[in-house]
């Protein structure tokens, strides 16, 4: 079986990607500089067939080492935070954009031409209610985070182009799953293991989004990478409903068997700034290559909010 | 009046753009690392009214002086040369990206919140015969030049929506007049000055596209930053007809008095790698800002031929 390189391996979606890349037979590289992703993600499965480097994307020389001989890149690594970037707002530029021109790069010199991006919903910027799907525009992103996304389907858009790169990329909706330690789920549970009289949610509650399980994503990915017969392929990557976050904080209450929970509201049609309050996507594009998830958005939560209470 | 900042003052369209400025009274800036700009592009205009600063958008420090005091930063410094960007594959994220971000974050630290910025129809990519409006999408650019472009665009959005930031941005179609000493016209131009018999014209000539007279550009850019009520205007800002390159030579070789000059075409649909062949501009909500170019695409390139023609 070929050898693929998964950056941001060590993180959520990357730790689970990596798993099933493991078992289907691949031997499979990681880089990851472990800013947010742990090792823990990566003990199971057939460390064998596992190589990991400790690295950061803006170091050019280790890059080249990590992408040479490789048959696919998997492009997960990012600063993935759109709440931290706000505040220093040098670093999705640095993690997002600069380091997806470093792997381009990377790739190119070491003719490395198969990849795989993991791009975001952040890049339809505040689109309301309006059902998006990839032709969507105008593309008017409201955090850094959002920008940065944009960015990078931009570069491999252009890379795809002029050199001949096959790119497939996924605008991800909400993943949520095990392994998670960020995002409306694990935020409600840890507070409701702290104080679990009350509960404080961001914004009004009305916010809604679609919601997808990691395992249907994980899916999704190595499905739209083997199908995609285009040199860039462009797809949304979710469920087609949305769950409300008022619901969420009910039915995590409701799962660790908390009643009369208090909840205030912060206020406020969003979470937080770049939040974008209401998504909803159109999936009929990867429907196309035989995509159904398994999970809708309810359903995810519930299984995330399960999964959340078993790690922490 | 009010103190203005004109990045890129000294290139072809920000020193027609500083002119006009001056004659409206603006005390005006110029921060150009004179790359490819030039300080005979500045030396008519009332010079006690101008401050030239000679510097690279890269030097933070510098960025931060230019920046101080400010009421409205126009952005027009870039790498704009789509031809170079596939052999250098950094010079457009410097000089475009990284410097935007540079110039955001200045404008931040400064208080600094209004801003112009020069994108591109670049982003579009190839969109054929598709008349673009300004909601058009996907935006897949095909150079890593509107790649920058697009990354700058998501960057203005975001610092609009995070900071407060009120921005118009303009999609030029090509430009073209005075003091351009790049592109089509000026190719040939000088190729026919070397050789007046015979005229190599890259791709098969079908390549079509809207022209707008440098004239036309700096007026629509005033304005739409005048007339413009939102916190982020975007507008394309072009011709809604378009010229073929085939007849630009035909138009450049009539205009220099030269018959039975002999065409020949280096074939391919597109004139260079990251070149979209076809671009056709929709300029409605331009024009619903009162909008009018005073010259179609065939008078923009007629004339820009007889002004090319005395500058070399
Ligand atoms: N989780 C979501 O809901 C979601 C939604 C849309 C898009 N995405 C995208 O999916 C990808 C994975 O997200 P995630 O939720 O697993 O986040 P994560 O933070 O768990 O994973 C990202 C990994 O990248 C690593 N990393 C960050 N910067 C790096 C750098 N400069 N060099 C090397 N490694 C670096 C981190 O250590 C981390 O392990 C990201 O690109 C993210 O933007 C996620
Ligand atoms: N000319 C066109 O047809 C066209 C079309 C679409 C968009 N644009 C955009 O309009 C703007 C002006 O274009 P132009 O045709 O006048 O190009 P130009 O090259 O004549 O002007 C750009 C100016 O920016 C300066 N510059 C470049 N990098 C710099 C840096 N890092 N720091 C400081 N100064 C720097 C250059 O010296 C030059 O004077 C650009 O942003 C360009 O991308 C132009």
């Amino acid at each position: 079986m070929p050898e693929v390189l998964v950056t941001g391996g060590c993180g959520f979606i990357g730790s689970h990607l990596v798993d099933a890349l493991l078992s289907q037979g691949f031997k499979v590289r990681v880089m990851d500089n472990l800013s947010n992703g742990s090792l823990e993600n990566l003990k199971c499965g057939q460390r064998d067939k596992l190589e990991i480097i400790n690295g950061n994307l803006t170091d050019k020389f280790l890059l080249d080492s990590a992408v040479k001989g490789c048959e696919t890149v998997f492009h997960l690594a990012a600063h993935a935070n759109v709440q931290n970037s706000a505040k220093d707002t040098g670093i999705d530029l640095e993690n997002n954009t600069l380091a997806t021109h470093n792997l381009l790069e990377a790739m190119r010199r070491n003719r490395v031409d198969r990849l795989v991006f993991a791009s975001s919903a952040a890049v339809y910027g505040e689109s309301g209610l309006t059902v998006l799907d990839e032709d969507y525009g105008p593309l008017l992103p409201i955090s850094l985070y959002g920008a940065s996304k944009l960015a990078g389907e931009g570069l491999i858009s252009a890379y795809s182009h002029l050199y001949g790169l096959k790119a497939t990329m996924f605008r991800f909706a909400n993943i949520v799953g095990s392994r998670r330690h960020s995002g409306v789920i694990y935020d409600f549970v840890s507070r409701l293991r702290q104080n679990p009289s009350s509960l404080l949610v961001l914004g009004d509650g009305s916010q809604s989004k679609p919601y997808l399980h990691v395992s249907d994503c994980v899916a999704g990915m190595l499905l739209g990478f083997e199908k995609s017969t285009k040199n860039l392929g462009l797809y949304n990557l979710g469920t087609p409903d949305s769950v409300a976050v008022r619901d969420i904080a009910c039915l995590v209450a409701s799962e660790m068997g908390l009643k009369n929970v208090c909840y205030s509201y912060s206020g406020g049609e969003r979470g937080w700034q770049g939040d974008a309050p209401q998504v909803r996507f159109d999936i009929s594009r990867i429907r196309t290559l035989g995509f159904k998830p398994k999970f809708t958005s309810l359903q995810a939560v519930k299984l995330a909010i399960k999964e959340t209470l078993k790690e922490i």
